[in-house]
């Protein structure tokens, strides 16, 4: 089995300098560590919770901003895409595109994404069962598209919060025939104060909830970081201090590596 | 306090002759048992979860139909958009616009039916909490529609199943600022088998669970029914069938009218 | 289809002229309003959150206590019971005895008041599912007892909170073949600060959820009151005042009567 | 850190032979893989779903047997017990008694328990938030007891399932100044069909949920295991197969050497 492959970068594109800063990090790290990246970065928080919230540079500066990346570092990058025509302008900077959680159901994204031919990254809804991952897939495989991966980042629990059940990636990987998984674990550590308009986090938790998903076993893992999550203009609370990715990743990587080497248990 | 209104209709509008028929019975019903009604009628499902599934007319004959039913009969309408262009559009013909519940923190969605300024009526997704509302609803208020109505369809009760809670209404209303409350009945008693494609439901039980939301007062009734809920082309299991309309709004009529009468309690 | 019976009282017998004075109100309000009353209190709280909250008389004197009320006013009485060998002599006095919804599936105490041959109040847990009320309900049977009622009181709806699922209630008498059920809205309004000892309530909603079960239809409504509730030794929070008792209570027959004349909805 | 220590055992005591022959297997594992061992069975299953279940010897067979084993074998033993009078006699064979998720805020049980001075091991309730373990905790420390470790078995999540929220650990931890943490893993396992009369399970991800808790960090791994799960008594579909005790465990201390190995991240 592969060593796991990083999704990492950033919650959303604050700037230019700060995009190719932080992507200079986390390739300096990723190169040390001997961990495969793939950069992130938004260029539109297109449904944050309250309309006064920062949103990003929108998709053409976005994409401008994330083709400098690749072309500074040579890097792969993902970024996602919200109506159907960012499909394509997307798909021709990015390496791989991301499905929102909640737009995971609509169709006409999906087929939009899935004609750009490019790797797609679906996001799992936190109202969406793990069996139910199949309907989505399937959408995708219909439309010609077959390079996906799955990515969980938690379920609703009640009102305000989130859980990650480790039994479920099992579940989504066998519903979809195999389909490689993304464990997403920054937006896994959202919870929110009811009153609040911003979501909070649980960043101090980071370390033992990506140890728990790693040790399940996942293709990928996906992650936001921020040089101060206290200043990020977006989801600061459960993104890592990017001065701690180099431990962070040690961590995940030790983890990863033990785990894919035990042999399976035959249980039935 | 006013008699409840019914936001009632079909699923998805199968056939121009479908919609016609269906409305007549509605307007017939509900003038014999003077409810307010807004015939409601999708012309996109944009979320089935397979791609095999029926989706309905598009935007163009869609809007024909219902421009129909509102010559025919002279009633309001009310259908759902998800995408920006299609806003405008949709409020030249219909007097309600309505934002799903999957794309209800997608802001230019927001904005753009907001600047039309027909009525809005929000659907409350299934995984945000009652608190969570204020902030949807100000982003309309924001973009200078403040014409809303907030709609309760249930939330996310572990995998595959929704539950309503009833306490949810007042705390909806309260988080922002007296806004009319709808009450869903009919998308509130889907559940999903685990392992099927298509949405399942309980329509044995609406009647209890509309007199339940009735019984905690709301403004609003929104309904789905179907000639024959087996062959219906989309949510059938959740259906009213047709020719029990009249004897459920006889119950529900009475319920909200014995509610609305009774004094307020004063408990602090 | 018969009226609500109310088994109205309070959450725990803090003294024996507490006791009086409340069954005392009780009993004029529900002869005033035609509503039969069982007098409800609870000798021992068996499992308060915190060591040093107040626990009750005890068996003893609780179980004389409630003789005095029921001498005094010619009512009957429902207690709680925790352990086997309270059952025969809480039967001898209380004409219902209680399972505690933590206990209800503990064999023992379920054989030790079955051979009571009391009426027993089963509080269905609120981490069981409605089906699953049929495997607490056939032991009662096994061991001789039919006399049964099944109480809902509301499931876990992630941490510190509560819902209340008003299609259960039909679930359950299904699958407990027509088991009558009360619903008791007082503890469903109990949810937490996380971080607090006591258990919080929301009082201030008791009509609203009250309304709502007796419109799905119900054999009993389970009710605590409290003189002053925010000095009640127990569930203060979730206690409705007792000066409310009589609105409330005539709100609570209102809806009572009119869904139980309703003709049923013939819907498969 | 201390490597892990295996609360190992049998879900119930089939006979004497059966415990015997699975303890010897337990023993002789788990001195080839060093891991320390306390063998676990319970004398009675108080509170089967069904009435018709096998319920165990009782506490009298029951002791008995679990003091051949600690004689046979000179391992330490583990039971749990479901009143108060159980405590005493348990503690005197038993080096852990054991506190039951379901009866967990029972205080007269928690003090008889706490009395004996015996080793606690209290499972965290399905319906108790991690905070509220504090007050669990807090009563056998007002009782005298502070040898407790706290024992998470998964929540509620919606209805017949359960899902075991990593965070929750730390949560546990920091609310019980530091109480050691146990994770049962077998009984996470549970779930069940709506329908059905016995507890369902997913003993075939046993490992994968094993690796995920372990990689959190814990104190102890809670583990039942059987010869023939198809044929158990009780809780077979969560049960290891014990022919795979030794390649699980295996792994688990692999995991638990590993992350216990790990500097811990400096994230506030």
């Amino acid at each position: 089995r592969e060593p796991f492959v990083l999704l990492g970068g950033v919650n959303v594109l604050e700037s230019r300098a700060f995009a190719l800063d932080v992507a200079g990090v986390y390739k300096e790290v990723c190169e040390r560590l001997g961990i495969p990246l793939v950069f992130k970065a938004s260029f539109d928080k297109a449904n944050r919770s309250s309309i006064h919230s920062f949103r990003g540079p929108g998709l053409e500066e976005g994409l401008e901003i994330l083709a400098a990346v690749k072309a500074e570092y040579g890097l792969p990058v993902v970024t996602d895409v919200h109506e159907p025509l960012q499909a394509a302008p997307a798909a021709e900077v990015c390496d791989i595109i991301q499905l929102p959680a909640f737009l995971a159901r609509q169709t006409d994204l999906v087929a939009a994404m899935a004609q750009t031919g490019a790797v797609i990254n679906i996001k799992k809804p936190q109202f969406l069962s793990p069996t139910q991952m199949k309907n989505v897939v399937e959408k995708f495989r219909e439309c010609g598209n077959d390079r996906l991966m799955v990515c969980e980042r938690g379920s609703n629990f009640g009102y305000d919060n989130l859980v990650v059940d480790m039994l479920g990636f099992r579940v989504v990987r066998d519903a979809c025939d195999g389909v490689p998984l993304v464990f997403d674990v920054t937006h896994a550590l959202q919870c929110r104060d009811p009153l609040g308009a911003a979501s909070g986090g649980r960043r101090a938790q980071v370390g033992e909830l990506a140890r728990a998903g790693l040790a399940v076993g996942v293709a990928a893992l996906f992650l936001e970081a921020h040089p101060d999550p206290a200043k990020a203009l977006c989801d600061g609370p459960s993104a890592l201090p990017l001065g701690q990715l180099e431990p962070f990743l040690d961590q995940a990587r030790a983890v990863d590596e033990l785990v894919k080497a035990l042999p399976p248990l035959a249980i039935d």
